[in-house]
């Protein structure tokens, strides 16, 4: 990425982006040709501007023409041909002195590899609906019990906690601490839920397990009868689809529980169907001492294998598999998420992950044209989301890591999620590069979709991460204004902490929550909360608009989210910085400032708009 | 990547690269676990030394140990498990104030995405003899006449052109020019080329067409008459191989001619066998106006359907098929250059481009096991590469097209290899920056291979886009001193110049070699290529060595190739610049200077070494 001054705006730079502004069509069908448009600010210095798009394995140039010049710069468009179902282009900028690419993650006077290309697919995007999503996710076990909790029996291995005991985050007991969160417990909250202005239920498994966790699962079959069986998930979700609502489930395509009935089969049976749903093993290999492959080493954790033909079919094909039957009357539900879904099918030599992805989404759409697919991957995900397979996929890669480093206290000891050092505390420079270049390599369609997280179940609580309110409300604030679906774990919007995932699973005080706070329930942080995600949901350049830097200095940043009616200026400060001056007119209009932090000052003056320097502070103007 | 000052040496960057310092094993097997190495020079602030591998598709982490710290720095190792095909990694250094990634492109204080992680892989390498391979590409037509052409009736399309006329590169008569030069005109001059030092001929194909290039084939089933047929090819390849060169052909599979007999026969018979073998369409589409598809819209190449069985029987399976037949007796070509590689095989939906790789490199394996795949693939070719597919690629551009951008003459008005806008001219980094983005994503014992190249039949000559001998063998000595498989282009050895490539297709002018030089040859040019090529094929560092930066300024670059005996110094001027000091000790030795330009001096002064800012200069010295 070209470097900047930190003094100066960044409001001078070439611009595309996948919003519709620059794209003529998010999904264009094989043989059309697509307008997008590049936006140049500034004094006109260029002498041409090309496309390079790759068909067919190979770079064509197209021409672009100056197609209207207006206060906001120059627009050229160029009509894109798809040919292939992934189109990857990028723009050259024709100037004297030399010319400069401009791909995802800027504008570069070098020559660029293709991984930062644009993308343009021919494949359908995530369902419509979840331009307005805000997830919350629900751990069931810890969310609320419903009066029948106390009538079942429980099993061996639960080990009964009371409900405002902490969780205890390292010990032998953690995945069996018992509190008896249920589904009925879910449905008699879902107020609370409305109220935040959350719109989508993410459920950690209902199967039955041996933890309370449920990763493990011992059926596919059947909810989990401490959760209230079966009746109790048709309940819940009808009673969310009358909120509108939607509610996501958590499957396990990598692995089962050791207490599977298919493995408990396969265990018993070498000559039985589910025998080969498992890879058994000669020998013990470097992360596996069973005689069968499992989930980084962890025995009650067999990794199934996805060279079986039938367990595709149990699994994910059709109606009646186990992805198909949870989404069929009277269930209901509105997709999955899926769990490890970067090691689904992957061992060895063999890697099913993309065709399990694939044929995963086509039961889910075949269920309900509006269902999604959500993979759990940490990591470098795009390769995997970009094309039929995943239709989102938990961005901790491109938004929760680059976040975590930017506002995390200062000297916070606590690893770095599966990284063996400290999270490090660096500037908004490092954050952004992070940010553009993880998200470059995803069509924009699918970008905006990704699950924005502060963080989840599997890591530290952003109010741990963080130190203090007004940082996680910073924080918070990212959340609601970046590009992408705002995806919040239960808890978060009451200043939950917890130093790991484990410990951070905390029972809801709903006492407290009916009284507005207590001393584990922040009420003012709930109304920051629901203010930002009011102020996302009241403006639809949040959701969908593009998005440009406007400055990036090491303690804050400015940028502008835009559709063709509406610009928005976001600003998020983690401390107290030199303030900014931005060529910008119109007109502000407050959307949602600090609740818990302070809120810039905006001036305007002449042609331009002055932000004062506060922080941490955070500012959301809609310029008239 | 890191930022340096110009000012700065980087000789105290964190480094690992594959070569035998700091990997165990170039090529592993499944279940092995490969010992790495990372050197920390300068003073140690590292608290600990990980790598992070991908095992599928999930990063684990693997604390590496101190083995041993010398004046060189502190190497650290650590056990690399290889589960997978390819292994992707990269290290992660521990330091007070925020961790840094090192991967392919250096050494990252921010989160990185995985496609400039290292790589390690099972599959097999290049052939062992190309790591001394200099490989001397020849158009045919235009190299050397035998005796015999005299004799041989031209085809209607030849317009026979006397040997010493330019080619005229703009014409319509372009491809028509017919110089007659043939396979036992380059048999009778095999001297010359070995006096170069080179070792690998690449012959532009040599299967009768209907043009002087031979990239539009009526037949793969025979050499052409007009360059002396099967038994000129068979006497050529003997002759080669009794002085221990290596022979390599060109094949289209990207397309035939059409006037190719599969083409002729499937245009009159839509119910014949080969029918199938290309793309008809029902109407015209974006780039075809025929009703076949073609190589870029051009009718007398029409794109070849890998949906068709039969075609990959005739073309690539088994001894029998095209690629087979030209290694066995009595041709024993020692391998293939893969024509438009890049779009073979893709075709709207369709992308069967690796199977074609991958079965075409195991028919020239069978055929002989040192047989040789390099692809044309003008772009971002690593995912084509890195595994069982291409061994090899025409490296445009990790070395051509970067190094252009640094050792272009000012105002150069030559457009840009296919990018509609001038060779734009840049400092040292923005070309290094490039040559580590693109080469990161090779595995080295891929990236050590790969054919580096100033220029080809297809570009401007390096003579012409330099403007100047001097700068030229500045970019010669780039050639011959950065990792990868040196390939001229006949002529370039006595200074060639061409502004596009068919006008740098000129005849071999034998009589001024002969005499040492003459307007069309200039001897000093030769005398250059030979001292230069003799230096890298007396150092084993130049070849096989490691690359670790001494220093990048916009004038001038310093390097290290190492190995685990021998240290080579190479610095490379475009012009003069303010020298630099590096902690290096070792008596110097120089393997070669500047014949066009410059030399810089070196001092040796206590523990550091001073070079002095020559340019346009190049030294190469052997670090005693």
């Amino acid at each position: 990425m070209t470097n900047h001054p930190p003094g100066e705006h960044l409001l001078d730079a070439p611009h595309h982006d996948g919003s519709e502004q620059y794209v003529g069509e998010a999904t264009p069908a094989l043989g059309d040709a697509v307008p997008i448009r590049l936006r140049v600010p500034g004094q006109g210095r260029e002498r041409a501007v090309w496309v390079r798009a790759v068909v067919d394995g190979e770079p064509r140039r197209i021409e672009a023409r100056l197609d209207r010049a207006d206060d906001a710069g120059r627009w050229y468009v160029a009509e894109l041909p798809i040919h292939n179902p992934v189109t990857a282009y990028r723009w050259l900028l024709d100037e004297p002195g030399g010319y400069r690419w401009v791909n995802g993650t800027g504008a570069h006077a070098r020559e660029v590899i293709d991984a930062a290309d644009f993308r343009l697919t021919t494949y359908a995007p995530p369902p419509g609906w979840t331009a307005e999503a805000v997830v919350y996710q629900i751990f069931p076990d810890r969310f609320a019990r419903s009066p029948q909790a106390d009538e079942r029996p429980l099993p061996d291995w639960a080990e009964p906690t009371a409900w405002d005991t902490p969780p205890d985050g390292r010990s032998a007991a953690t995945p069996h601490q018992f509190y008896g969160g249920d589904l009925g417990g879910i449905e008699a909250n879902l107020d609370h839920i409305e109220r935040l202005g959350a719109n989508t239920l993410y459920l950690t498994p209902f199967f039955p397990g041996r933890s309370n966790h449920r990763y493990d699962a011992s059926t596919f079959n059947a909810v989990d009868p401490l959760l209230g069986g079966d009746a109790a998930l048709a309940s819940l979700t009808a009673a969310a689809h009358r909120r509108r609502m939607r509610v996501i489930g958590d499957i396990t395509t990598h692995h089962t529980g050791s207490a599977h009935e298919w493995f408990r089969a396969a265990s018993a049976d070498p000559n039985c169907p589910e025998r080969g749903f498992y890879h058994w093993l000669d020998q013990p290999n470097r992360i596996d001492r069973e005689p069968y492959a499992t989930w980084l080493g962890v025995e009650t954790l067999p990794k199934l294998n996805w060279d079986a033909p039938k367990l595709w079919e149990r699994m994910i094909d059709g109606p009646d598999s186990v992805i198909g039957r949870w989404m069929r009357e009277p269930y209901l539900l509105d997709g999955w998420r899926v769990d490890v879904a970067n090691m689904t099918g992957r061992y060895g030599r063999d890697d099913h992950a993309r065709e399990v992805a694939r044929r995963l989404r086509a039961t889910v759409l075949a269920a309900n044209p509006q269902g999604l697919t959500v993979s759990e991957h940490f990591h470098d995900a795009a390769d995997d989301v970009m094309g039929d397979g995943w239709m989102s996929n938990m961005n901790y890669s491109a938004f929760t890591r680059p976040l975590w480093t930017w506002v995390v206290e200062p000297d916070c000891p606590l690893d770095f999620l599966g990284i063996p050092a400290p999270i490090p505390r660096r500037g908004a420079p490092s954050m952004v590069a992070s940010m553009r270049e993880f998200t470059a390599r995803y069509p924009w369609k699918v970008a905006t979709r990704l699950w924005n997280m502060l963080g989840s179940h599997d890591t530290p609580r952003i109010r741990t991460v963080t130190g203090s309110a007004p940082l996680a409300e910073v924080a918070t604030a990212a959340l609601l204004t970046m590009p992408g679906t705002p995806a919040l774990f239960m808890g978060d919007e009451g200043g939950f902490t917890g130093d790991v995932g484990e410990a951070g699973r905390r029972t809801m005080p709903w006492e407290q929550i009916g009284q507005g706070g207590g001393s584990g329930w922040q009420g003012d942080v709930f109304d920051s909360w629901r203010s930002l995600i009011a102020a996302r949901q009241g403006s639809r350049a949040l959701r969908e608009g593009g998005l440009r830097w406007a400055f990036i200095q090491d303690d804050a940043i400015g940028f502008l989210r835009e559709t063709a009616k509406e610009r928005v200026l976001v600003v998020l400060a983690r401390a107290p910085w030199a303030g900014m001056r931005l060529p910008l007119t119109g007109a502000p209009e407050l959307l949602a400032g600090g609740t818990l932090c302070g809120t810039p000052t905006l001036h305007m003056t002449g042609q331009a708009l002055t932000i004062s320097g506060d922080g941490p502070a955070i500012g959301i103007w809609r310029l008239g």
